[in-house]
């Protein structure tokens, strides 16, 4: 039997917020439907945050009343920067929040105008509540490689905020490299230093390509024992007004990659390359995956 | 004292001859100048084969005699497919010939019109000559991985290969992935064997980047030892015209990533995305490397 890797995508989410175009709540679920459709375990499907700062994400609480009105299966995570963001996300029936943490002060301060100290009270706060009201909680590491503010992000910075919040009960804690300047070398290192102390069932690893290093740290931590993975559908993200910007690593290549490394995903590619081509038809800037010229001229041999 | 990797870019040759449009000697030489002048440590310059077969190539004697004259410094390579491309060599002055072995018999008889078997005793021949000669040979295995026209090839039909090659006394054997099909996985295993039977020192590894894994399967290659690899600048090669194919990983992204990861390459940076811009102004097709926006918006840091 093979072993198995959860996947979530994050375009709906990470990816949407991220590039220009604002797409309508139908547009939006649209995409969240042919990704589930495709067989991807799990999806980030919007966050609760202001909608005068982050507009891509006005109404998330629609998209959350209606997936919940066509009893949508597939497991659907929002998003939130604060307490606020939490009280939304209960109220429109989100049963998984993803937190945000920093390895950094700089970005904690850009990000959200705390500290990283501050940012850990209020998750620390949130996790309470919602163990009481039997949500799960995932906690996400920003800049746990390298931050642009403050520069490389020592190691045991982002092993002490893994270390706390594993024992704080996170159901998972996702290290970010949100600017996707980490290497596999740095990336084997410190996955294998945290599978070793606290297991890899609650980790999980998020990566951008902007380097094109994407694939290459997904194999890395998959060496160290990792098996969730964060990636975004057709590698929507980053921002194309941004000189060598570059999304999260795209879905289609992870899960083509895994795939033929022997990994259960429970993702149908032919599918998947649907949904990537409704992503960027519906965006106009989502690049695709960088193997999906070469994806789509094995469709036939894929769908066999 | 950081450790090396010796990179060899073999643009000029596997490059040049894998995409449409045929340069004229001085392009070719102005290619080949660029790249040096990037510090990188050995150029695989042309081939020695039927000028009818492959026209790209027609003229490497021209290369090699105004290399030459203008006593070029960089160790170069030519690529040779019988006694007759190593007596054209030779007879040219290279002091280094790449010999072509085959992991199937499908792509030997394909691509040389031989057993595997037939060209393993050409290139026997051939390098008891060569020890006369005092020229070096680099033995590069054919569809190490998985062949076009057979399959996935047996990691232990390659292994016998290496063996053979090893003991006869090739100066280094290449694994290479000629399509590209490889996962980093297969990398990983098949060089972790090879290294403990033979050492790293002469094996290297040569990879495609049609599924987007060139780089992932560079850093398991790395993580077994191999410390040669060879590379094309702004990734040329592959054919524009079939869909889904893609030329060698680029000089570009290995240069970038082994970089970063504390490796001693010798190339300076900035100076080949000059030479990676020459390549795609003289062919209007090669792509550059996957990380090449990334890199020209850091050109200040990188120089720095």
């Amino acid at each position: 039997m093979s072993e198995s890797v959860v996947i979530t995508d994050v375009g709906p989410r990470d990816g949407l917020q991220n590039q220009p175009k604002i797409l309508t709540t139908q547009e939006r679920l649209a995409l969240i439907r042919a990704i589930a459709e495709a067989g991807v375990p799990q999806i980030e499907v919007g966050s609760f945050v202001s909608p005068k700062a982050v507009p891509a994400m006005a109404g998330t609480d629609q998209i959350f009343a209606n997936l919940e009105l066509e009893a949508f299966a597939t497991p659907s995570i929002a998003l939130i920067p604060n307490m606020k963001g939490y009280e939304l996300a209960a109220a429109a029936g989100a049963r998984t929040v993803t937190m945000v943490l920093y390895a950094s002060d700089g970005m904690a301060q850009k990000n959200a105008a705390m500290s990283m100290a501050e940012a850990e009270l209020v998750t620390v706060e949130i996790l309470k509540l919602a163990k009481q009201d039997g949500i799960e909680v995932i906690a996400t590491i920003a800049v746990a490689f390298d931050c642009p503010f403050d520069g490389a992000t020592d190691p045991a910075v982002t092993e002490a905020v893994v270390d706390r919040f594993i024992n704080a009960g996170a159901d998972q804690v996702v290290l970010a490299d949100t600017i996707g300047a980490a290497d596999p070398q740095q990336v084997r290192a410190l996955t294998a230093s945290l599978v070793k102390q606290h297991g890899a069932v609650k980790l999980g690893c998020h990566f951008h390509d902007t380097r094109a290093m994407g694939l290459a740290n997904v194999f890395a931590a998959v060496e160290s024992g990792i098996r969730r993975f964060d990636s975004s559908i057709a590698g929507l993200g980053g921002c194309p007004f941004a000189p060598g910007a570059s999304g999260n690593v795209a879905t289609d290549d992870i899960a083509m990659m895994l795939q033929q490394m022997g990994f259960e995903t429970g993702i149908d590619l032919p599918k998947l390359l649907q949904a990537s081509d409704l992503a960027q038809r519906l965006t106009g800037t989502a690049p695709g995956g960088r193997a999906k010229a070469w994806l789509q001229g094995h469709l036939t041999k894929l769908a066999s």
